[in-house]
């Protein structure tokens, strides 16, 4: 079996965030791909009643001490929580979803390009320029990752992906399918990596 | 510093019943014992606007399969769902806080034997008998512990250690506090492990 792994994530996400530098290459270990899927927490909030972590009393300053020590954890250097949390993330996303179609081979990086300039660099990439402008650093066509955030069939695009996720049952970022079966969280990855050298158990 | 580490746990939670049987060796691989603090996550719940996790749409059906498999991750032999859940926990807590006064050596036998009743044999230990026999079979006096339940002096006991919780910003079971630095959930134990190694980061 060589399916992809379904990477489900949100922009505005420190967990997605982390997820992302990591999903590569546990994949690669399992001879896999990812298969990147920008989403909008906000939407699939709406089915659970969640709400943005850190606004939640209590959980939101566990979530604030708990983002940096993760990262650290991970492996992940720069992390530093944005000034403007959380974020809405269309711009970032139809981005990515553009790239899909027009310039796949770059969507990895595309990816970790916004991610970081959000996470690490404190770039409110909820700004259409400011994401085609992160994006371009990656050679991505800037002025066409800045159309696409406008066009309407990206918007499209990301309100089908949207509802895709919904029907899988991804209620949380990074939300991660492995033939079949759902990890939510990095924290989950560990259980993953097991999941994909023993084929489940 | 041996300073022991604070366990806070809700007997109907199933990962605060994964971690109860992990966190021991965790604490002993680094000198520590464990302090045992039975909680009732409803009172929590109140500050977050929390609710069970299993009742939480498309949420709860991942947990519910999550559950498991998290069991088999983490070594726990014997997880079963109970058919009944949540469950009102008063009575099992009542009996932890009881033995921390008057049989303090046999309060890990007694978490143990109460949580293996609900999350291996389908036991109802929100039942005071069913709970007061549960913990009998670690030896402790079946009577007393029976007793405790309606006991004004364990209630508040109860009460006071709810408030603590509260205090000490605990929302979620297993909640683990080492030295001051809170960690929610047994998926962050390893972080744990690795945070008691090194003396933080």
């Amino acid at each position: 079996m060589t399916r992809p792994i379904d990477f489900y994530f949100d922009f505005s996400s420190p967990y997605g965030y982390l997820g992302s530098e990591r999903i590569e290459a546990l994949a690669a270990r399992h001879g896999r791909v990812v298969e990147w899927h920008p989403i909008l927490l906000g939407v699939v909030f709406k089915e659970t009643g969640a709400m943005p972590l850190t606004q939640v009393p209590v959980k939101g300053d566990y979530s604030r001490r708990d983002f940096p020590r993760s990262a650290k954890f991970h492996g992940v250097d720069g992390f530093r929580m944005p000034s403007r949390f959380p974020i809405p993330t269309q711009a970032p996303a139809r981005i990515v979803l553009w790239a899909k179609t027009h310039d796949p081979a770059r969507v990895p990086a595309v990816v970790h390009a916004l991610y970081r300039a959000f996470f690490n660099e404190d770039i409110d990439i909820s700004n259409p320029d400011a994401a085609a402008a992160a994006a371009a650093r990656t050679g991505a066509d800037a002025t066409a990752a800045r159309a696409a955030i406008d066009d309407p069939s990206v918007k499209e695009a990301l309100k089908a992906e949207n509802e895709r996720a919904l029907a899988a049952g991804v209620f949380g970022s990074p939300f991660t399918i492995v033939d079949g079966e759902p990890f939510w969280g990095v924290d989950r990855f560990d259980q993953m990596d097991r999941w994909l050298a023993t084929g489940g158990w």
